[in-house]
């Protein structure tokens, strides 16, 4: 049992706890010397982790050698092709001793196979003969921070930002190093740090405020992460231009010199991030351009610094009317940037959203990936909590990520997946990978509740590699964060990996989405959303809920897709039924494939959802001297409060179905009249 | 027509715009002299106001005299008894000149005579022979700010406070003075300046900051109005004291020395207004105490002073489960404060909201008027139209307090009513009268929507006298605001006294409340309130709408009442149909005494209110020529606001419905499915 309180490690999967009496067997005293090239930018770094690893979890600090022959473990520089990310890790055994050697042609191969190594160390794979020869399958692995210069975080609840506070950078650099440390074990290397939604304060992070963007660029890049800044694209009106026209050689000209000044102040700096035209914020609509034109302008001012111009493809018209009914929001990012598809320069990347619509707990793939050939691209995930429970409730994404991932899109025929897709396998583009928007905050594990670290700690493997299984990662992260007990790592793995369904179970039903409480999106509100300008409608009436969105009959929006899958979405027989509320307009009374009603289903999943969350907190107080103490109270009282909240959402979503149908539970179960 | 704006009275009822000639003949050169008794603490306040009024309503700046008998206007201050606030105010034919003399036992009387006399004035009342004998039938006839010290106005939709700013007070104090003859002209002697949600910085206005306090109160006590405080019932634990338990004797005397304190710096202080254990607020609940105790324990403070208690029945939870129904919010306030009648102090004023809920469009009127037989109370009242379209709607409300007004409560046989109560004419009170939430402002204007000032010079007439009719205090607005144009007069009276119907009839039906969003309680939200902790659902579903509020079957509430009232409201088939949905659960194909079901009735009035603001709309555009353009064109604006959200609430409000009953609209008209 450890008190992470009084560690740097704040309870995670960089605890590098001693490792228990079996494993130590194997490894005490096998580690103690290693060889690290000098002169590298990640010397510090990689020498660093190796013996705080080693020291913690073999309790031997490995001494520094010159010859690699003489090091136990051995990092070694190759001159040779290959992604300077790669790396190459084998085992053998040697005089008495293990031999471990980890090379790359980049010293960044070398920091991700350190971590590889250690991380190997925990799960006890490190023996004589074993190899590992990785590279990440993707060029960009981002993180978003949705982080305001006073501190506050947009949908952000785990305290507040690791980064600022009051205007200023926070006074504790050492937890951004931490910080750094865990997103470089995990292979990300780009991090936008402040929100997209960039106000008044934030737009002169590129200007008067870069020297804060340095002090942290600075951390960043001894761990092979380049600082992306999130811009206003009206920063020109703010520094004194009449315009913010990207066709006006004006507002060209001030891009260009202050992306200049600005990587002279900020040389590891990756790129912009942008949100331009989209939920009030400013963009080219302002001025009559495109999205293409106004991407293309910031990207010029980026390219002769080999920085990328990200920009996000969350374009929708968000001043709809309800009784409009020829609008469809889900259409909206494929409408906007499909037509533009090829328009954009070589560095601008575009970044779209799982779904096409907001991070609902369940929506159909967006349609531009598959859409997109000749436009660079990124899927954008949500690792914070905002539509699934907040980091109060548990609910695990990697299994959502995979469904996402493994998603045909038949683009290039069958195989055509969203993952192979951000891998740059299907069409070959210079950019491609994955972003995400953090859940991490201020509060001493991170996340608000440590489960959900699993989230953070399953995207960057996600992002690393795709194809990597939700129950590999899963129990990946229970034994780095919670160690090695068996039944320990057997529960949180069940807990996380069926949390996701639960969560959708007792909230919102068959990807009809929304239904929760308006601005702040915590709890149930089933028509919180109703007449709303946000274009986010269930229609739910007394005999049937949902839109039509087919082509024949409805908004169009499953044309948006290629044949195979447009076919799948337009009818009710094929439509896969965790989405037929997102696809079709359904009675009550339509009978799905498990012979029950859709009314009966609505209630089923209901009561099944809170008594999965029943289980899981029964699974948790079986674990009640398994973690330490501090950990299973904190969790088991996020769990209670989980469960509270989970029979409210079941109430009120049955009780809004019963008034709206009349329809009584087959089962005569308390649905409140 | 008039540039209000170079003006400091803005475009209100002190405007005294010069008259029209047809006055003018009567009233020119008549008012050479005034005479004012020397020495009185108003006698600079009347003296300027004669100044300011005749000179501006005939043009002609009297002399001030010695002796009364050269003065056309005579101010005497008599040495007989009765109300030092009343005054008699008699017109005779001098020698070729009017002779006017204002008498009054008090010098308030004399100040409340002279605005008398020049609004008789403009309204062409003042020839010889014509007398006015008045006194207000209430002791205390108050405004309550809900300002706060940082500039904010809770429930404020006319710009930021006139008080505070950034926790200072504002620097045009003129402004404040201004204000002060405002009221005073409609009678108001009492003034609560801050928020009755008393926070923070708020908490030292009686302390730290009383140097705040002391300055309006002195520009206050120039027209006779009494400076009150909201307090905050936990300011001992601000203070250092661990307890604010009223039976603790240190916490009675911290209170009475900081009272002591407070009247040696602020001696015009009328006393305390205390929202204590009420939406999170503290309260003697918190010890265990009653809310007499807690009241009383203040009061005694106060009453060495000659200060009042003014306690705030406002008290329910609102912390609410939706599932539970044996709780039912408008029984509250009768539950808390009926058992304790009698036991609170001489000084004590209880201060209730006119009905059991909150402010909304159409409630009935609170059963503890009637209820209460011993305890000092006030009606309170909402000008600031929170739940009434916030001054975007025009929403004239003097109908509706003179509806409550006249609501008999038979407390002591018919005639009871609430008007009677509250002037202590049904039992022997100290102190009785009415107290509104008001709806000023920093915008120009005072009230945001012009007409909206209507509301606050209606409250106070009524204030003065409950028996006004609503017709005469309305055209009396619009002839001292607008002008003397019979066409403009007509229209506005017309165009006021309909907009509380119109307002109810597009949005809430039946008494049922609520429908609004949560929080800034605008525009339309069906369910906005049905699943949340307020205690405010109207349990709509597929068949009938409504909570059972009888004694038999029902939460009860309808027993609060005296006999009369209380079978007049326990069946369906004796409730006042306008109430149908406050005290019954109601089929929509009920079928109401004008033979329409209840769901055409909810159909029709929608589509009849959208139709009234068309109406409304045509009107004003009417009278384009015949107000100024200024006034004109804002009135416009507002007026085509409302009718596109009138439409709003029109069409959520039959679709909610439609969409819950199936049940088409008999005339066919649009409902958007």
């Amino acid at each position: 049992m450890r008190n992470y309180k009084n560690s740097r490690d704040y309870g995670c999967w960089l605890n590098y706890d001693l490792l228990p009496p079996a494993f130590l067997a194997k490894y005490e005293q096998q580690f103690p010397t290693m060889a690290v090239p000098r002169g590298m930018a990640l010397t510090q770094s990689i020498t660093a982790e190796l013996r705080r690893g080693l020291g913690g979890l073999v309790g031997q600090v490995p001494n520094l050698v010159e010859r690699e022959d003489e090091a136990a473990v051995a990092l070694r520089l190759e001159d040779a092709a290959g992604s300077p990310e790669g790396f190459k890790l084998t085992v053998r055994a040697g005089e008495g001793l293990l031999k471990v050697l980890i090379s790359s042609p980049g010293e960044q191969g070398l920091l991700y196979g350190t971590f590889a190594f250690l991380r190997a160390l925990q799960l006890g794979e490190v023996e004589p003969g074993w190899e590992l020869q990785e590279s990440p399958r993707s060029p960009l692995r981002l993180i978003n921070h949705w982080d305001n210069l006073d501190g506050s975080i947009e949908r952000g609840y785990a305290g507040q930002s690791i980064f600022f506070k009051d205007n200023h950078l926070v006074e504790d650099l050492d937890r951004v190093r931490d910080y750094a440390r865990l997103m470089a074990s995990i292979g990300i290397n780009g991090i936008a740090i402040n929100n997209v939604n960039v106000h008044r304060e934030e737009t002169h992070l590129i200007a008067a405020k870069a020297e804060m963007s340095r002090t942290i660029s600075c951390i960043f890049q001894d761990y092979g992460i380049r600082l992306f800044l999130s811009v206003n694209f009206a920063s020109p009106l703010e520094f004194g231009l009449d315009s913010a026209d990207p066709l006006d050689p004006q507002v060209q000209s001030w891009w260009k010199e202050r992306t200049r000044q600005l990587y002279a102040e900020v040389p590891n700096l990756g790129g912009f991030l942008v949100k331009a035209d989209s939920e009030n914020r400013p963009g080219p609509f302002t001025y009559g351009r495109t999205q293409a034109q106004g991407a293309n302008m910031l990207a010029e001012a980026l390219e002769p610094f080999g920085g990328v111009l990200i920009w996000r493809c969350f374009v929708y018209n968000c001043q709809q009317d309800w009784r409009d009914t020829t609008t469809d929001r889900a259409r909206a990012a494929y409408d906007h940037f499909k037509p533009l598809d090829g328009q954009f320069r070589d560095n601008v990347v575009l970044q779209i959203k799982n779904g096409p619509m907001d991070f609902q707990v369940r929506e159909p793939v967006s349609p531009l990936f598959g859409g997109l050939e000749r436009t660079n691209h990124l899927l954008e995930l949500q690792i914070t909590q905002e539509y699934t429970g907040q980091q109060r409730h548990l609910c695990y994404l990697v299994p959502q990520w995979k469904e996402i991932l493994e998603f045909d899109t038949y683009a290039r025929g069958p195989g055509s997946t969203v993952a192979r897709i951000v891998t740059g396998s299907v069409f070959p583009l210079r950019w491609t990978g994955l972003a995400a928007v953090t859940n991490v905050g201020s509060d001493p594990n991170w996340t608000g509740h440590t489960l959900a670290q699993a989230n953070l700690y399953g995207y960057g493997r996600l992002a690393w590699n795709p194809e990597l299984s939700a129950e590999d990662i899963t129990r990946e992260w229970a034994t780095l964060t919670l160690g090695h007990d068996g039944d320990v790592v057997d529960t949180v793995s069940q807990m996380l990996l069926g949390s996701w369904e639960t969560y959708e179970n007792y909230t919102v039903p068959l990807g009809i989405g929304w239904m929760c409480n308006p601005g702040h999106h915590y709890g149930p509100n089933p028509e919180g959303y109703e007449y709303s300008k946000w274009g986010t409608y269930h229609k739910a009436d007394h005999l049937a809920i949902g839109v039509d969105r087919s082509v024949q009959g409805g908004t169009g929006f499953a044309g948006q897709y290629h044949l195979e899958n447009a076919q799948m979405y337009e009818t009710v027989e094929t439509c896969p039924e965790e989405l037929l509320l997102f696809f079709h307009r359904i009675p009550y009374t339509h009978v799905l494939k498990s012979g029950k009603t859709l009314i009966q289903h609505i209630y089923d999943t209901h009561f099944l959802g809170v008594e999965q969350v029943e289980e899981m907190l029964a699974k948790w107080q079986g674990l009640a001297d398994k973690v330490d103490p501090e950990t299973f109270a904190h969790v088991l009282e996020r769990l209670q409060g989980q469960l509270v909240d989970a029979k409210e959402w079941r109430d009120v979503i049955n009780t809004f179905f019963y008034r709206l149908s009349h329809i009584p539970d087959a089962h005569n179960r308390k649905i409140y009249p």
